[in-house]
């Protein structure tokens, strides 16, 4: 008897194509990024592995993922769940930036400290940036409480109460559960799950568009430790593909 | 202050474009229905009418046509309610059935009972028809409840306990409520916020894709009885269209 997870993080983005950072800011899906998600929903009935409840993050990328992938996995009936703290990494004042121009600009080092520092998070974006989500209706209940930078520690901090308080519930009904979300939010809950330390955690990557099954014990802790890629081939790749983004 | 309720009619599925009765069989939306959805959706946008909640049936027909105009209005990060009471009537043993060959096979008068009678069902369907939905796991949890064929008088009653229980509550909270649902349960809802006659609401059609937006006092009476096409012109034609179904 084990507890049944799927993490799936969102197809290509537009700025994913484009290379800029993103964070918070909104933008659609790829056609290749929606072929993607099709093609989790396809692992998903392949692996008869079919979601009894969705959790998205408030992001079109990771929304629209999911419906792609319940629509080809015929659950589009399920309910839905969608909270802020399944967001990605709100990435500060880099959002809308080039990554390969920030890495040009301000070299490998602080660029690595940006991207993948476990406690260090880039500078606040301003109130007026173009790329700020203030005023932004969805974050309105939020208040002053809504980030304007976050390093991964924080999205820990904000992502494992939800966790514990709207996805575990889910778990203990024994429903298999589709969390549709992010690079970042996803390495947070990987890393939670699989104990992975700060240092470790930098390394660790999630390919987009194959879902992760992992397989959890009564005290929901991974019977697979790491998870299982439903397309595991594309998984590496995918891996390596991300591992090399800026460096291009 | 009034309290703002939009609701909208699937787009064209696939089997309104084959003429077949539907009911309960999750068809899917073709292309044109896909683009009705959308133009919902920049109605929604052009009228500043941006629902804070959106209620769904378990139907893809309706979910995605959801998806699709609120992908549109930018509105996709809201909170999503799905439940079968939303459902399109059940249409029994017709379900399936070619509408112009019901009509020549059965004549006017039996077609029309079954289409329009507001407490007369057809037939039930049978537990192995292959349209039956016996077996579905979005219904298990309905039991023997399941319907296996519906007046529009049993589509009041399903439906009703669902407004007053799920829908009412966000209208309260002064939530802009999207009712994203089909041809029967919207007319059954129609009827009991209008106060149609069990007779008069045989006449009344509502075209799909187009959002009718009513205001409700605080007694939930509509201010703007029969409700506001957000296009008019557009409605005023597709009614008439409804009208005609099966004629062809």
């Amino acid at each position: 008897m084990a507890y049944d997870l799927i993490l799936l993080r969102h197809g290509q983005s537009d700025w994913n194509e484009k290379n800029l950072f993103t964070g918070w800011v909104d933008v659609p899906l790829t056609a290749l990024g929606r072929e993607e998600a099709a093609r989790g929903g396809e692992l998903l009935k392949e692996h008869q592995l079919l979601p009894d409840v969705v959790h998205t993050s408030l992001l079109q990328r990771a929304i629209t993922t999911s419906h792609l992938a319940l629509e080809t996995a015929d659950r589009l009936w399920i309910p839905v769940k969608r909270d802020w703290r399944l967001n990605e990494r709100h990435y500060g004042a880099l959002q809308g930036k080039d990554k390969a121009e920030t890495l040009a600009q301000y070299g490998e080092d602080q660029f690595m400290m940006w991207r993948r520092s476990y406690d260090t998070p880039p500078p606040e974006i301003a109130a007026d940036d173009e790329f700020s989500q203030i005023g932004d209706p969805r974050y309105a209940n939020l208040g002053d409480a809504a980030p304007r930078t976050e390093c991964l520690k924080d999205v820990v901090d904000r992502m494992l109460p939800y966790w514990e308080s709207a996805v575990v519930p889910d778990l203990r009904e024994n429903k298999t559960v589709l969390l549709a979300a992010h690079g970042n939010s996803l390495r947070a809950l990987v890393k939670y799950l699989d104990g992975i330390s700060d240092a470790d955690i930098a390394g660790l990557n999630i390919p987009t568009g194959i879902p992760l099954h992992y397989q959890l014990d009564e005290d929901l802790k991974p019977m697979n430790p790491g998870g299982t890629y439903l397309d595991p081939e594309a998984a590496k790749d995918a891996i390596q593909a991300v591992a090399n983004q800026g460096k291009k």
